[in-house]
């Protein structure tokens, strides 16, 4: 198999790089049919535990199951919001954290755990590993879609057995993701978050340990 | 911010259709330190529920401690070789599935679920968030160090109790992934798994739903 060029592995870099999670930036414009599925397929080709292939996509494109969607949303980031300090709740609602009704196109990404039957391969001693295949398969959309400049925003604040009833999603599935997808106005050139003063980026430094975890490293700002 | 060009965008899926899970292909090279460092800045630049960056990257370069891992993987092994169905333990134990001690490199990656305190954005309604967050960083490490020419075998069949005791790692951190990193004598073109005949690639239409779970496609090969 050919080796990857310095050039293409600085593109790889500049896609990772360049990669946010997009909210208020949605334009529109209708995703080209071929570009979504260019995307669909590189999260079918992520990594999967034993070659279990867990995942499924609901591409949402209606206006009407975005609505509800929507509204799920409003109920988990009501209570969310309760959940904060006093002191952070008026910055939390200052936040747009989704896109779902602006983004042309959503995406449920979803979690098989019986598709290949009861013992898989790599995942007997750690049950979770289907799960995180399907979180590789999201992290590959996220990087195509950024290839492709089209935004993606993971939307997590809503209740799943909501999620599941409006997608009508079986009782056995486990949805792992619904994420916005679209054309942007632009990509930030930080976080939001860590533009906005909510987190700061930590330093990699602070974050790496050398053949046994360094216990003066634990302490995190 | 720059938008990523029609041959950037190849370049990704270059990746990304190249990327596998190495076992048996690992040159015992070292990894130059900047290389190894580009990668793990590539994981920390996942994307991360509320920007809590709750990774952390043990890099395992000791003899000493690899052997211990192996020990810890031939136990798993074991167990996992019994779970099988009879006619397929033998196949089973034929795999290759991991190469702790040739590969140069180790990196254990984890979660910090208490990082930035109890409460994160994104993670009041699904707080698994934070450990697929690590997940994704998980991806991004694997898609640069391919980018990189370097393999990585994400080995999961080992008891994460025993590999909490083996690398120090304090109580409340969650290990996600024990990767094996290097460079390889080849990639191989299909997943062994396919190639092997273990389970065959899903075809990409039988995975996608549009606006509702299709109930006919809930049956897979």
């Amino acid at each position: 198999m050919e080796a990857i060029t310095e050039s293409e592995r600085d593109a790889v870099y500049k896609t990772i790089y360049s990669r946010r999670d997009t909210r208020g930036e949605f334009k529109s414009d209708p995703i080209p049919d071929e570009v979504l599925l260019r995307i669909l397929d590189a999260a079918h080709h992520a990594p999967s535990v034993g070659f279990m292939q867990p995942w499924d996509f609901i591409v949402v494109k209606s206006p009407e199951v975005k609505k509800k969607i929507k509204a799920g949303f409003e109920i988990a980031h009501q209570e969310a919001a309760e959940m904060f300090p006093k002191e952070k709740q008026e910055q939390y609602k200052s936040f747009k954290l989704e896109g779902i009704v602006e983004a042309p196109v959503g995406i449920c990404v979803t979690c098989d755990r019986s598709r290949t039957g009861s013992t898989v391969i790599g995942r007997t001693a750690n049950p979770e590993m289907d799960l995180y295949s399907a979180v590789c398969a999201v992290q590959n959309l996220w990087l195509a879609a950024r290839a492709e400049n089209l935004g993606v925003g993971w939307m997590s604040i809503i209740h799943h057995d909501l999620l599941k009833e409006i997608l009508g999603i079986p009782e056995k599935i486990v949805p792992i993701a619904y994420l916005n997808v679209g054309f942007v106005s632009h990509f930030h050139e930080q976080p939001e978050l860590e533009k906005k003063g909510w987190l700061p980026r930590q330093a990699l430094s602070s974050l790496l340990h050398w053949d046994q975890w360094q216990t003066e490293q634990v302490e995190k700002p």
